[in-house]
């Protein structure tokens, strides 16, 4: 298990390399405005939750290039020694923006704008991507579970097959975010407060003589959070039976039996059989927990099904994003100080989708006057944009497709001051907020962007005068780029 | 970024109530035996390479229920007093015996054994199965990236999609063991003193008024280091013709130019062009390094239309194994004590495949005279193999199909002493001998077990001995288990 004292060569080895590249020929200070946002929802869902931020502020807070990092940037024998000496005294100086943890996000949009000298700049992104791109595939995933749950309490517990340590913690974190009630990884419970739920697996019956002797054992130790594995031998014929017993016996004494957990076979005429012995048993109240390899897609049939599931524990599929484990996030130079003034950058590719939006710029929400989500601007941080009137928004790469905006309209900001000159401006949010954001952020969502499968993207529209500085910086490209 | 110092409750919570349970029960002591193993290669390959060992047995090593650990779980409010009071001087005083890292394994072998009492046999089983799982899955996937190479050199650059900072951390450790060469994660560089590589992203190029600028720049840097980015503009109409520019001014500067990357277009088709405009101006010596959503399959196509590409740089579907990121390793009851002795328990289950193999088991590799690699064979702990004569072993499930062995055979014991009572025993290897032992291993493989797709697995019989013990089970199983 590694534990990592300093993080700061958490970094793509060319990070390095481009920042003694700047400083040997004094570009390093050049201020610089970055872009990180993601092109794509996995799976072609029709959101993402934004998450990691906390994690990655505190990457950039604590930079340090210390004796050993030193010695060991030193010892290969690349760098100059001026440029290793500048390092000892490096610190992140400049500004972060971000869109705040728990929101709705789209393609294309800026979750960070990063404002800071070249190399300050230069060096933080891989530990930005890293942790960005990871917490918001979870949250994403975890939100599309929840959501298929409706209503129902999730759990996590995937860290015996998450992606490493901190694949496990951050992944806790940030399924917690992403709407989850509660996580089976006790490190996470410790470092985040994230409710912990866990009570036996089959190893615990098969160390008893039999079922039932396991089964009182446990509820003697815990009588008043008894939830018991019921499927180790036969679950409807000795499993559910056994449990009953128990149940009543901790009833007679006065105490309230949680429920069981249902781990193998079919969960549907399973959780039916199961739930009918519990109701004529007169344990009502009994709670029936189910688990193997869930997900959002099983988890709405076992509901359309008729399952009698209260409660849905989620393991790898949630903890790695199995169907789609990555986040392809990009970091992309939006701005360039020329001579006191911040210059739009733009990245041409053959791809047209993988062209940028040039400039420094703002990330809005419109919303009805009742509300209602109208859709997401980008506009040019120097632009004012109305909130009444006739407002047209253009298509990121379709000229042809606009969407027009009449009447009122509210706007909201989604980038928020984090750092300034390299020190936190912005309180620390709790993750129990951050959860309810997300929640509150969905269930405004219209259906159409909910759906599992297929769902309508909502509309990112560019201001006409982001768009035109596109249009201009294209075309000067096409005039000038090349040998 | 989460810096922990102490990981004792990377845990599930489960563990610690059952752990809890025994205690409050006195069964916490018991003698067990528990075996790690998976059940299936990922994506249906032939082989995996073990992996995590070090890291899992760090976790061992290191647990300690400090002040906020105690007070952590005294908080919850479910375990009692004493039960937190002995968790304090709780440490892991059990034995443990592992496959040495970089060796290939077969579903159902066991990587780990682990003999200790039950709560501390409980306790570690999360931990290890995070980091022998996932290490497991990396070096494997690795190894599949480097077969398809064919000897040209693999560099990994997951880090910025990776699954947090461990995820970066513990793949480029993996990977490394899998065969990889080189990493682009810093950290990992100067953690496990793997070779780290980078030059220069897309943003250097574009820092620059022209492309030739930027190349003179990075060159006139790192004069003898000097690879560069060529597709930022149009390959070989102006990236590659001003590689060459500043290649030949190197050269005439008394420095060796390194070579160029590929990161978009058709690899095929631009590496050939490339090789040749590179020859033509008598760079023979050059590289070629791509890189753009590569894997083993990719890899294999572009070597079969004839690309000529140098060094292979995989990011996201060798850190994340993007095609199947999880490794389903399990952590089964083996034997518990039973007054003094060993008495072997089962786990069974409806899917005969999920049938676990009883008792306290060795695993050993058979190799011909020559050292052609015969098989594997799980035999009970005190059974004597043969090395000679006629030897007949049993499929784990089919009870028709069995492998008779005839004449001479080498045995190698593939479980090794690492932990006794709680005390390392075993010399922690040095990383480049874990990816020797990787490249060694493969070297012998048969074809039909290396083929990517639809390999043969090869031959993993039981003794008789524990064949007959594990049909004996089951028969007492079914006339005694049950309500």
């Amino acid at each position: 298990m590694e534990r990592i004292e300093n993080y700061t060569l958490l970094t793509d080895f060319y990070e390095l390399t481009m920042m003694g590249g700047y400083w040997a020929h004094g570009r390093h200070g050049q201020r610089v405005v970055f872009d990180l946002f993601f092109r794509s929802v996995p799976r072609g869902g029709g959101y993402c939750i934004a998450a990691g931020l906390e994690s990655a502020i505190d990457y950039v807070l604590n930079i340090r290039f210390g004796p050993d990092e030193l010695a060991y940037l030193r010892g290969l024998g690349i760098f100059p020694d001026e440029f290793i000496s500048a390092l000892g005294s490096f610190r992140f100086t400049g500004d972060i923006d971000a869109v705040p943890e728990g929101t709705v996000v789209l393609p294309h949009e800026p979750l960070l704008r990063v404002t800071a000298p070249l190399w300050e700049a230069q060096l933080i992104e891989t530990a930005l991507l890293n942790q960005v791109n990871f917490q918001t595939l979870i949250a994403t995933k975890a939100a599309r579970i929840v959501q298929a749950a409706a209503g129902d309490p999730v759990l996590e517990f995937g860290s015996r097959r998450a992606q490493g340590a901190d694949g496990a913690l951050s992944a806790s974190r940030a399924a917690f975010i992403g709407g989850v009630g509660a996580t089976s990884n006790s490190l996470a419970g410790k470092r985040f407060g994230i409710p912990v739920k866990g009570t036996m697996a089959h190893s615990w019956i098969m160390s008893f003589p039999t079922e039932l002797e396991a089964f009182r054992a446990y509820g003697s130790a815990y009588p008043d959070s008894c939830l018991l594995l019921v499927d180790t031998y036969d679950t409807l014929k000795s499993g559910v039976p056994n449990a009953i017993v128990v149940a009543k016996e901790l009833e007679s004494q006065g105490h309230r039996f949680v429920g069981i957990r249902l781990d193998s076979g079919d969960l549907t005429l399973l959780s039916r059989g199961a739930r009918q012995l519990l109701d004529q048993a007169g344990l009502r109240y009994a709670k029936i927990v189910a688990s193997n390899d869930l997900d959002e897609y099983l988890i709405q049939d076992l509901k359309n099904q008729g399952s009698k599931i209260d409660i849905w524990g989620v393991g790898t599929s949630l903890a790695t994003s199995k169907d789609c484990p990555a986040l392809g996030g990009v970091y992309k130079l939006a701005a360039a100080d020329n001579g006191g003034t911040m210059e739009p950058r733009i990245k041409v590719a053959n791809n047209i989708a993988k062209i940028t939006d040039p400039g420094v710029k703002e990330l809005y929400r419109l919303f009805s006057p009742k509300g209602k989500w109208l859709g997401d601007l980008l506009a040019l941080a120097h632009e004012s944009v109305p909130e009444s009137g006739c407002f047209e928004t253009r298509h990121r790469t379709l000229p042809h497709v606009r969407r027009i905006f009449e009447g009122e309209w509210r706007l909201e900001r989604l980038l928020q001051p984090v750092l300034r000159n390299g020190k936190q401006v912005r309180e620390v949010e709790p993750l129990s907020q951050l959860k309810q954001r997300t929640l509150e952020q969905l269930s405004k969502l219209d259906p159409q962007h909910l759906r599992l499968k297929n769902p309508e993207l909502a509309w990112l529209g560019l201001t006409k005068g982001l768009w035109q500085l596109k249009q201009q910086l294209l075309r000067e490209h096409l005039a000038t780029a090349g040998p």
